[in-house]
């Protein structure tokens, strides 16, 4: 295993029951209807990597120490947003999945109506959460107005509608790259801002962070792609192969496997660089964000 | 016309054009895809009494003069929100409604994958629009408590839960008025909330607000019930004695036209009855929100 993945590793064991622990306050009074309960909860404990509350943290862990329960309930609370999109795209009405994660999606197990309301209620709550955390007003204000652009119509929300517009369609690259920074990007560069507005920190050096989120955002997407090609649904835990077969738009579909493969190693590589450029600027340790570029595991 | 009818119909002259306005902020960059913003601003636009805004409104006439521009579009943010549930209560998995206020639904015009992303475009674009409205921070942070708390599944989302969770179930008087405090009286308190908050209205009289809010949101509810029983389609808009051949819990169902007619006109006498005991308490005129009272015309 190389040092980054050590890394990345060693900060999972930590901060992933951590935040796993502040999820379980779900059940603290936020919801009054015990079906309703049933499926958000359902779907917020059905696993996850935890990828974008990780982030926040790992943001905030470079500049500060641990990190206080409020900053862990606000960086939680881009799960339950995340959660929400997930039980959405999952719809009969959207992608039509029946398996999430190893386990029947939320629609398959509640109905597409519950389902519906399990995720409307996520959204929401995200922001009673942020806006309820043991953190500085100013903060939690940031925090909301950068989450409701990020997930809204002029982010993630228009990327699903970009996705679902556009099947059938023969995207270029410009238009499927303009699609992922909404569906995908949004999201990873909100996490990624979230820990510099906790963290408080320089207008100079965010924006070095969240061009690395971007960086981040598009590997990520550039891998999921490659992953459903590539991976078989048992490792997965979801459908593979269903890009293709719904003629959806993908790198793989645009450059083949092998040029994927290529076009990832260069994203990675340039996330990292621009890593490396900022640790030049400030003398900042940036190894523990660094060590995020070791989740993108291509087999040649 | 009643002198209560007239002050209604100038107030709503005066703002619900000015309302309208302020929603045509949606075309200000707020949404980065053309066939999403086609949604959303279809329902938004396809009429609505825009009561939800006016009803804040009239809190902060009733203390200030004119609303400012930010309070405005404060204000309208409940319509987006309000929108939203409509768009996903009409959704096939939901009611599976063809028409609301005359046209047909969101789903039926954009199928329900884009139809599902509008309402979650308009309930995330709330919390935007509350959080970059041109009002004190302090106003904005405590209007994303309130909102999210209203609207999330402490809220009316957990009406709705009820709401589909209860069909053919015979609920009784208490937890019929549960549901109806949940799904339709959570966002009228809200309404009158955020009214307060803009308004820095004192803690008691703030109270005594809510408690009107909360006897107008019941009224709300029993009319609303009652007008399913005794209007036609052509006179509303939308399909009527659906909740009957659904098996929905409603006043009707339970108290017959004539009891529920009864019902109806004690709660609005309470809901007046409260305006002119905090008219005693403060020497206010509160003549403004008693006018709202005579939205509900009950014909022997």
């Amino acid at each position: 295993m190389s040092d980054a993945s050590q890394i990345l590793k060693d900060f999972e064991t930590q901060y992933v029951p951590q935040i796993n622990q502040t999820l379980q306050r779900l059940n603290d009074g936020w919801i009054d209807q015990p079906i309703l309960q049933s499926a958000m909860t359902y779907s917020v404990n059905a696993g996850g990597k935890r990828l974008r509350p990780l982030l926040t943290l790992a943001v905030l862990r470079t500049y500060h120490d641990q990190p206080t329960d409020g900053q862990l309930m606000a960086a939680s609370a881009l799960e339950l947003l995340h959660t929400y999109s997930l039980i959405h795209d999952d719809l009969p009405a959207m992608d039509n999945d029946p398996l999430r994660r190893g386990v029947p999606t939320n629609h398959m197990k509640f109905g597409a109506g519950m389902a519906t309301l399990a995720g409307d209620g996520l959204l929401t709550l995200a922001f009673e959460w942020l806006s309820k955390a043991a953190i500085p007003d100013a903060q939690q204000l940031a925090l909301v107005r950068a989450l409701s652009h990020a997930a809204g119509p002029a982010g993630m929300d228009a990327g699903q509608a970009q996705d679902i517009s556009s099947e059938h369609l023969q995207l270029n690259i410009d238009q499927l790259a303009d699609l992922h920074r909404h569906k995908t990007g949004a999201l990873l560069h909100y996490a990624v801002e979230a820990g510099c507005i906790m963290a408080e920190v320089s207008t100079e050096e965010r924006q070095g962070l969240l061009k690395f989120a971007d960086q981040f955002g598009l590997a990520y997407q550039i891998y999921d792609d490659l992953l459903d090609v590539t991976a078989t649904t048992e490792e997965l835990g979801k459908k593979t192969h269903k890009d293709a077969d719904e003629e959806k738009n993908t790198y793989p579909g645009l450059f083949g496997v092998a040029g994927t493969k290529k076009r990832l190693k260069q994203v990675v590589t340039d996330a990292e660089a621009q890593l490396v450029a900022l640790n030049h600027a400030t003398g900042r340790d940036f190894s523990l964000l660094n060590a995020f570029c070791s989740y993108f595991k291509i087999k040649e």
